[in-house]
């Protein structure tokens, strides 16, 4: 077993090593679908990845982390990342790289002293839908890796209980998304490549209601919060809305276009974020923090 | 006067000609700080600086843009910039300008076919304390310049009065920075540079209320939400901890390490955004957005 400040004989130190291309090749899309393998990098993202496959692998799962590259500093400064990857049963090894390595590794100027190369953890949305989730973000054709990162992060913060990628959005395992999602990644089950009609329609089959956002929707996300604040008071509401603590998935747009009129189309409303001020709108991420906080609140309130 | 689609014979073609260089220069900070001048690129953003330059020489200002230089195709495409510059009193000539004109005037890769050099738009403190602020963003030590512009953007959304940003917080005309604002830098004043608990203090002694966003806080936004709807249904709060609807600023920290402990101890409450999933924290732009769109919510209930 490897011990932080004792580095091994067989230390990584050679950025050309064949075993650190085939880490490099996950940097790219196709890459990455050949092995159905990214990496995850930095401390947290790796503590995280870490945890997700302990309990994996005590649930029976499969591993979620193959690989495991980490600084003789980075072990000594983060210990818990060794001990939880010496852990019993965790059936990894700790390989000792140099920073020249990692940064060879991985797409970063500055690698973060340790990279986990993790197996997909992407799930069938069958597997989302059969446990009852209560709150669901979907993002149709997003496109930048951070945003979709936020959109998770922010998914996660709000207690959703998955996040569905449409085909032709960006890809998660993308390394700038991945860090992105700050550990987001391994905490809530993530869907890709999905079609949006398809999608829609197994949710509503499943009991959950749509929700589109629309900086021009019809309905004003205020409106549906004033009513759930009623609720809570047991105010009568005679002509209900829509009820935020209700099973719910929200649909996100493309960060400069929105959702296409066939996609707000597919909802049950089209919500709007209310704009107090001279601003045209939100960004993509905050405009989802604040619809995934509406309902998580509201679902907490009455729950 | 230019029209569209009739490109004088002095369009600018030479992408190393002095004028353009010098546009180039204020990509830098200190090209910025010499000339007291920045750039805005892009239909939007350059729209409303026209509208903010028209506003302030209306109102006997100084003017916001100084120059502005297009494609022929971008006027042709938004002719509304051409018709807002060339209105009576704009004091503005646009000139007409190719591709890699713009391109080696920005730091874009792909120039947005219209680019305004504007002055700074920055006020003092006590412009913004005299306004009798309700809502106020203050950032400390932001470094990242996305982050800023879309902290910056939420606020206006959010219908806030003003944007502080601490000296040590990246510069807001920093190119990067003014794209993520999507315009919102012409919508509410933008005080620079400031000194944390100078600001607190004139903020206090203006009836202003401090709350830090802090993810260890020991109040919860949910409850302050809470009080604030029992508020509109008229229930009583006997301990209230602080009223939402009472003119709030709001302390941001840096992305990496939030608020500083002596920036915390300035607050009158250190205030957490509630996380119910397993991330850790949400980022500074979105945590932002929830804490501001709380004031204004219980500001706008009651107002």
């Amino acid at each position: 077993m490897n011990e932080p400040g004792r580095p091994p004989a067989d230390a990584m130190t050679n950025p050309r090593a064949d075993r650190v291309r085939d880490v490099a090749k996950l940097v790219g899309r196709s890459g990455r679908l050949k092995r159905r393998q990214f990496f995850a990098e930095g401390p947290q993202a790796v503590r995280e990845a870490l945890r997700a496959h302990r309990e994996c692998l005590a649930a029976g799962g499969t591993p979620v982390v193959e690989a495991l590259y980490a600084t003789v500093e980075c072990l000594k400064k983060f210990p818990e990342i060794m001990e939880s990857a010496s852990a019993p049963g965790s059936r990894l090894q700790v390989r000792i790289a140099s920073d020249m390595v990692l940064a060879a590794m991985t797409d970063t100027v500055t690698p973060q002293g340790v990279v986990a190369v993790c197996n997909f953890v992407d799930v069938p949305l069958e597997e989302v839908l059969a446990a009852k989730p209560k709150l669901i973000a979907m993002l149709c054709r997003v496109q930048d890796p951070g945003n979709a990162g936020t959109v998770l992060r922010a998914a996660d913060a709000a207690g959703a209980d998955a996040v569905i990628f449409s085909s032709s959005s960006v890809d998660i395992y993308n390394p700038k998304a991945v860090r992105s999602t700050a550990g987001s990644l391994f905490h809530l089950p993530v869907v890709l490549g999905a079609d949006v009609a398809q999608v829609v329609a197994a949710a509503k089959a499943a009991g959950v209601g749509i929700l589109a956002a629309d900086g021009y929707g019809q309905l004003n996300l205020d409106l549906l919060q004033d009513e759930s604040a009623a609720r809570s008071f047991d105010q009568e509401i005679p002509d209900s809305l829509y009820d935020l603590a209700e099973p719910t998935m929200w649909l996100f747009g493309n960060e400069a276009q929105g959702l296409a009129g066939e996609e707000k189309a597919l909802a049950d409303h089209r919500v709007a974020v209310p704009v107090y001020g001279a601003a045209e709108s939100l960004n993509l991420g905050t405009a989802a923090t604040v619809c995934l906080y509406a309902s998580a609140r509201a679902q907490r309130r009455l729950g």
